[in-house]
């Protein structure tokens, strides 16, 4: 937990009897009452949560469109180091699910985060944890209305794991379907692959580069919604996160019984995340990425997708970087730069444990 | 884990490669597949799972009546042990956010479930979570229609944690509001008092006793529907949870800024339940309860709801426990058996831990 690139937020003065999380805070009496006044509600600030009912009652039909659809996900976030080159776990356990909701075409609208924490943890860590949960959800524009705090002892956590649960909107007319992909559709990334992981993996291995990696996280629905504007029908959307673009492109081709072929030569890596995979022995397309996205659009619309997304932060390096084939159903493969072609396979396993 | 009572499920034959959870589980590939598809999807079995999308996408729509509103909140779970008498954390997973919705008034759509399992639990071991967790939410007629998997290493989680989040559709003209609390006002226990937190002391600390101590682990949203049509002005409902209902009537008394006198007498207490609480120095009033709540009504309507209570199972030891009252605002206060009048406190800390 130490990790002096950081300057520590203190434990507010009403919890420093216990500095440290105790078994106590998680008893759900006294304790874990100021531990969620003075951490939780101070941070999230939201009358739903200052309710304090057992559930947050939300009068969602003004928020829905008719023939808005609703959509649910959630995440479980375990990411170590807790605190990372361009963010935390706070902001991931927001943009993580935010970014889910987004790939449906949601706009989100509220989400909900249970805490499992380890006896131990410093509350000025837990502290930063929910101010990056906060920033991370007032620069999504999404509420955070419900909560649950667990304590387990030393040795059966690791200082704070984060679940969070949203649902969004998603506009009526939006249809994101994997069956309508067909040959010929293009295959475009948001942008530069690999950031997230490599941030966290230079923390844990100490490797230092000329410059620093920093963490993609951020939240894309306003982007998405961007990309809808400019073509309706985008057959598909994800974001690669744990097994990366890698794991991303071969569940699309299973789902749609498609081929994909991607170009090597156009798959935008950071220098210093593909020096830093070289080093690792990892492939960039296998390392996960927060805030990226895949697209599948139809070849019509590929050049106003790609030009809404430039407009956009978020978007600024996308590139279309291959296309659906009928050739090779279900198989993803690569042309390299040499131009030879190799297959790339679905990841067994974990590659980079506890990234998100 | 071991627990000689239960019959383990074994490994599903096409996981007999991996027949406890390894860190690549949870790398989002194929193996993070194979357990999702041979576990998690086989016992849940809702076509929303199915599509595998990132997020599930609903038409909430004409499940949402004219001025209903909508539910939402999330619990996490790491009770000790998975398995106890009456029950596992999978139904506790499903139950418990079930019951947080019910206390708005809510009927229950849709959960999420996110897990955290550490390396080496018995994949066996997480077939009978998800199986209790799909018998769990048909007895509630909720579906689970979101999930996710994260794999910790061994010494960094206790077997799995279950973290739900649910959205449940509130009536039109339901409203539960504490600033309605009056003296006068009734206070009803749907029954008997410690049930779920004696039956895990009581396998945690080997104690047997002539009956065994069961969970009282139940969805509560058609007992509280039933409550709701006998009288559609009552003030407050909750489950007495971690902290028992001396947790749940304190805050119930903080929020309302009203005193709250209760009868020991009236308070229902199973023999058992009473026995082990003697034996452990135990106050049946601090333990939980994960089928029970506690209701504050109207004088005028007391008696419609409880006969409405008593006329269901979840409800057929329902009583009257005390009144609120204008004297000690803020205060629980106990009639004892002998006349004697004491102070509830609110609990501070962790009677026992990890009861839920």
């Amino acid at each position: 937990m130490a990790d002096p690139d950081f300057t520590g937020l203190s434990c507010p003065a009403p919890l420093r009897d216990h500095p440290q999380v105790v078994l106590g805070h998680g008893g759900g009496g006294a304790l874990t009452h100021e531990l969620v006044t003075h951490v939780f509600r101070r941070a999230f600030s939201d009358p739903l949560l200052d309710s304090l009912g057992d559930a947050a009652v939300l009068d969602v039909a003004a928020q829905l469109p008719p023939g808005g659809q609703l959509a649910v996900s959630t995440d479980s976030h375990v990411v170590r180091p807790l605190f990372f080159p361009g963010g935390s776990i706070g902001d991931l356990a927001v943009n993580g699910t935010v970014n889910d909701l987004a790939m449906s075409g949601a706009r989100p609208l509220v989400l909900t985060a249970g805490f499992i924490l380890e006896e131990g943890l410093p509350v000025g860590d837990l502290v930063r944890v929910a101010e990056a949960m906060a920033a991370a959800a007032r620069a999504a524009g999404v509420r955070i209305v419900a909560g649950d705090t667990k304590v387990v002892e030393r040795g059966r956590g690791d200082g704070v794991y984060v679940t969070t649960a949203g649902i969004g909107v998603v506009p009526p007319g939006v249809a994101i379907d994997p069956a309508g992909i067909r040959p010929g559709d293009v295959v475009l990334a948001s942008g530069t692959l690999g950031d997230h992981g490599m941030a966290i993996m230079s923390v844990r291995e100490g490797l230092a580069f000329e410059s620093t990696i920093i963490s993609d996280s951020v939240p894309l629905h306003g982007l998405v919604a961007a990309m809808l504007a400019a073509c309706p029908t985008i057959r598909m959307l994800r974001d690669p996160t744990r097994g990366g673009a890698a794991a991303a492109l071969n569940e699309i081709a299973t789902l749609a019984g498609v081929g994909i072929e991607i170009d090597e030569r156009s798959i935008p890596v950071r220098p210093p995340v593909a020096a830093a995979c070289e080093i690792l022995g990892l492939d960039p397309l296998l390392v996960a990425n927060e805030g990226k996205l895949l697209a599948i659009v139809p070849a019509e619309g590929a050049a106003a997708v790609l030009a809404a997304m430039r407009r956009l932060a978020q978007g600024r390096d996308a590139v279309a970087i291959g296309r659906v084939v009928a050739a090779h159903p279900r198989l993803v493969v690569m042309r390299t730069a040499i131009g030879a072609t190799r297959v790339v396979p679905m990841p067994i396993g974990e590659q980079l444990p506890r990234i998100c």
